[in-house]
């Protein structure tokens, strides 16, 4: 890791994550309700609670982090001490329900993404797809479900989050999941199956596909703590280009790694004939572009002007180096 | 239409719905972007833009007005006059937007059913449904991007809205359309084919399933106009009321309808073995019952002690004596 911030201390990263991974677990757990009728509750609990990554809470709480400083994170000595359920109670409540509605976006996403109609893909994280276990017409409805739940826990109606910001994560939210995020580079990726683009339509289609609820995420945590407009701008910088290194790197892990590390089908891009950041650059350049896109995020941190980005660091890290 | 309201003058429905439903269908039109990516906007507008009766805007909008008192709405005269473009401008923007986001979820809940893993309906309101024109990956995706843009039409970030208001708003179409609400009683229909269910679990399969959002409709309404207490909960009571009524008389029209006037398959629930009002408690007491709950609708209303409730009324009427 790039160690730019010498005035701090190294950050324990595989501490900061076990505590915020355990926090993100806990009240996915709590949240996604088993008591939904009719297994409705069970394809919803399966489709998310299976040891994702978790990469889009983890930037949520990191974004929130930075800007409210050291040691008022879920992860903090204070929390850690405190023990988890603590950490629950915290005043980032918001940005634990940030973190979890940005999750459930991404599950329900490759839940639909993951059907007959769509990839028809029948192995996702190791284990068979939510269609496979529950059946179409039930991963629909889960999916849909999922989606909702976003928004509802966006919502408490416990006076738990100010209504200014719920409005705004829901803002954001929305956004980052509809025709002009998620939803609609989907339909781009959909679309492009057997068609020639160039540099330009395939980043166009990664940055709402992939790159807008990455991108979300960052600015979801930052609006949990009140960001200036100059932190919000370098945060969006930040989330931008982890965005895009997210699917270079995908594209790259897609043609070097195999199935069972993956725990999903690996190579399926060159059979679907989709476009590619390999297919149209070639492996090294897609290389180096990624590393490229990890140096753009460090310098948007740099220039944010937050005195610890560590764990936003460490994240632009994990994105760009992971084997999976 | 029952005239218990006798200070006031009896309401032109027909000029009322017919100003609200301009100004629902401009905004809709105005509001589904046309420019989503690789024609998913195409198939978004083509899934809202249908002539649906709009049931569920025009009841956010009656609600809305019926607290706000005359001449506030968005089809009062002094609306009217200044036409439809100063109608959208107007004061009561939130409740516009509210009565286009039930649409929205309605529209997608419409599109997701239609298809070959549930419901499997080639026709909608006469015509093609979404998946036989655009394909089942771009219905799938369209509906998940409708389910988004509803909650962006709650969240604008002109400040048109207050953050109360949109919070509020966003919390409950959430939860209507969730898991305890309308993606939960499909769960249950889904489940319920070929199963013998009584009277009180059919009931539970419908209030989730159509009156979950009927009610939320009512109370959005209400939500943008700052009811009481007391006129929130006689609202919810109606809302029930006709959520559920909606219900029964659908069942009846399934049976006594043919096709063309439903404007899309008659006799399915029959077919597929689906347990209906009708198949339950016979036709006879199936139409006693909606008329049952008409009366239950109207006696909230007259409890609510607001002044003008002429519109509701109609509504309810319009739910119980429809023919399609």
């Amino acid at each position: 890791m790039d160690a730019r911030v010498s005035r701090l201390q190294p950050l324990d990263f595989a501490a900061w994550m076990a505590a915020h991974l355990q926090a993100v677990e806990a009240a996915l757990s709590q949240w996604v309700p088993a008591q939904a009728p009719a297994g409705l509750g069970d394809a919803m609990r399966y489709a998310v609670l299976d040891g994702g990554k978790r990469l889009r809470p983890l930037l949520v709480l990191a974004a929130c982090e930075s800007i409210q400083g050291e040691g008022a994170g879920v992860g903090s000595e204070a929390a850690l001490r405190a023990g988890n359920e603590a950490a629950l109670r915290a005043s980032n409540d918001a940005a634990l329900r940030a973190a979890c509605s940005v999750e459930l976006i991404h599950a329900y996403s490759l839940v639909h993404d993951d059907m007959p109609c769509m990839d028809n893909d029948i192995l996702r994280r190791g284990k068979p797809t939510v269609h496979v276990k529950f059946g179409q017409a039930q991963a629909l409805l889960a999916g849909d479900a999922l989606q909702a739940l976003a928004f509802e826990l966006l919502t408490p109606v416990d006076g738990s989050v100010s209504a200014a910001v719920q409005a705004r994560l829901c803002a954001l939210l929305a956004r980052a999941a509809g025709e002009a995020g998620m939803a609609g580079g989907q339909a781009i990726d959909l679309a492009s199956v057997g068609v020639k683009l160039n540099e330009d339509q395939l980043r166009q289609m990664h940055r709402l596909k992939t790159g807008a609820l990455l991108q979300a995420s960052v600015a979801m945590g930052a609006a949990c703590a009140a960001a200036s407009a100059a932190q919000s701008q370098a945060l969006a910088d930040y989330g931008a280009a982890i965005g895009l290194a997210f699917q270079v790197v995908d594209d790259i892990l897609d043609v070097v790694a195999d199935s069972a590390t993956l725990g999903k089908t690996a190579g399926k891009d060159a059979d679907h004939d989709k476009p590619t950041y390999v297919s149209l650059m070639g492996l090294q350049s897609a290389r180096a572009y990624a590393q490229t896109l990890y140096t753009q995020a460090l310098d948007a941190l740099e220039r944010s002007g937050l005195a610890d980005t560590r764990a936003l660091q460490a994240l632009a890290d994990m994105v760009v180096k992971r084997s999976s």
